[in-house]
């Protein structure tokens, strides 16, 4: 599992900074969270394929949130994709989409799944899921929750073996948690795995532009990483509040409240010179805070 | 003056470059040339100001050439600017703009004055005009000169003086051309100007997406600066004719026949790798043709 920081500056790139974008590989697929402009030159170069994506997430239809799209698709296209792409954003993404691709006059060579995000769930497969969350902003925003599978425990081959199971699809459905049944006899998942050695799912919380509060703390608690708008250091809290946006001081305290591993501090004012002290700010409160750059990649080990 | 390429790929960008887009720097001024997707941060990169940009001309509404336009649009507007902006662009290009602001969702600081291109000089000031000339494409596409007005001659100051006429605006009126009188008496600028230093104006010719051909070698004759398309290499000639866009040889070609004194090749396809190869196709015709790079400036110096 690999997270790329495609850009990691807010409401307008710098010369050392795209806009906002994060990229998350996993078993073989790119779930990209928010996509503005020059998000595909950006994958480009940190070598993310966008032909695996088959799942955007749009948090907010802010400027600088979203304007990638209609080039992301074009040069998907100019690729020869034919894959369904799931596209999943606020109320309207739909006719956004439609009215972006009509505005940018070029023909879609595949499907776009579009789906309005509701708080919950939005995305389960056998082993991930993917949650949305509400967020304070100035129009609907959200942050996303991606998380692995739980192990349970680890299948003991000898174990089956010795049961005189034969290996096969009965030892996948043992490891599934499923009782299997062969020549009369009944096998429970019990009889096989190895609980001591359960593993957590990974976990990755993704939080846009918003005021930094509680109330979505339950959502992004004990996540193996948290990354986090950050636009203002603490001397522009009034900004902060009144822009409905986070400081780093902040963050660093939300990340310590909700017992994450690490934080990656993103969206950050292109105003911002000194960015150690940003990386400071949050550190006060969460020794584990880091400002992401651009193109930095971060392998996520199993837990 | 300066020439600035801003991006030099075509249809997708690439890890090394941007999508097509040149700035020209002239007397104070900024005059953009396509606004493709990354335009602005390229700008951030090449230290050429956007806030200076009063002129924005869009050759064709292909996806590649003017999807940079809402996040342009939206840093200026986030950094205050209150001048008008002037956009010209093909048919529909006012209902265009309007149409990405409001998908867009940001609120404009400025006025923007949408003008169709016309066949013709589209910009007339005291020292400098642009035209506009059609070119060959898939769509309604236009090329441009940029043309420093010829400078007839020097004013001769000493001559002035013994003339006994006052420094200041009369000097001015003659060295425009203008007839002045001055106690009674009438003074001609043939009185006071040395015409054996006439210079002639620099020429920029700027030639997006066309199948290059000879109808518009008038309008490009004697250019200083030839900047053309050059999508592909000679052995894509079908593929060449079939889209509509150009390959090297044949620009090269037409720069020998248009005796322009440098061509820099743009809007390369990015499946080309062996650069080398396009700009040596464009010398076996014209020595001096260059395949530019992102980010290039040309200082171009007076005649």
């Amino acid at each position: 599992m690999k997270l790329v920081f495609l850009g990691t500056s807010g409401s307008t790139p710098t010369k050392e900074r795209g806009l906002t974008s994060v990229a998350l590989q996993f078993d073989g697929n790119v779930f990209l969270f928010d996509c503005p402009e020059g998000t595909q030159r950006q994958m480009m170069k940190s070598k993310t394929s966008y032909m695996k994506i088959n799942h955007v997430f749009i948090s907010h239809f802010h400027a600088d949130h979203f304007l990638g799209l209609p080039g992301l698709l074009a040069t998907m296209a100019i690729h020869g994709r034919t894959n369904d792409l799931n596209i999943f954003g606020p109320k309207g993404i739909e006719k956004k989409i439609k009215d972006l691709i009509k505005l940018s006059e070029f023909k879609l060579s595949f499907e776009i799944k579009a789906q309005e995000i509701k708080k919950g769930i939005i995305v389960k497969e056998n082993n991930y899921s993917i949650t949305a969350f509400p967020l304070k902003h100035e129009i609907e925003c959200h942050g996303f929750v991606f998380k692995e599978k739980d192990k349970e425990g680890e299948f003991n081959r000898a174990k089956a073996e010795a049961l005189k199971i034969p290996a096969g699809p009965l030892y996948s459905k043992l490891a599934e948690g499923k009782k299997i049944k062969f020549e009369g006899k009944t096998f429970s998942p019990e009889q096989v795995m190895d609980y001591s050695k359960a593993r957590k799912g990974r976990k990755i919380s993704i939080v846009f532009d918003t005021l930094a509060n509680n109330s979505y703390l339950k959502q992004i608690e004990e996540s193996d990483i948290l990354v986090h708008e950050s636009s203002f250091l603490e001397e522009k809290k009034a900004r902060a509040l009144e822009t409905l946006h986070s400081y780093a001081k902040q963050v660093g305290a939300l990340a310590e409240k909700a017992k994450v591993k690490k934080l990656y501090l993103i969206h950050l004012s292109p105003r911002i010179k000194e960015i150690e002290r940003i990386e400071n700010e949050a550190r006060m409160e969460f020794a584990e805070s880091f400002v992401a750059k651009d193109l930095d990649s971060i392998e996520i080990m199993q837990n």
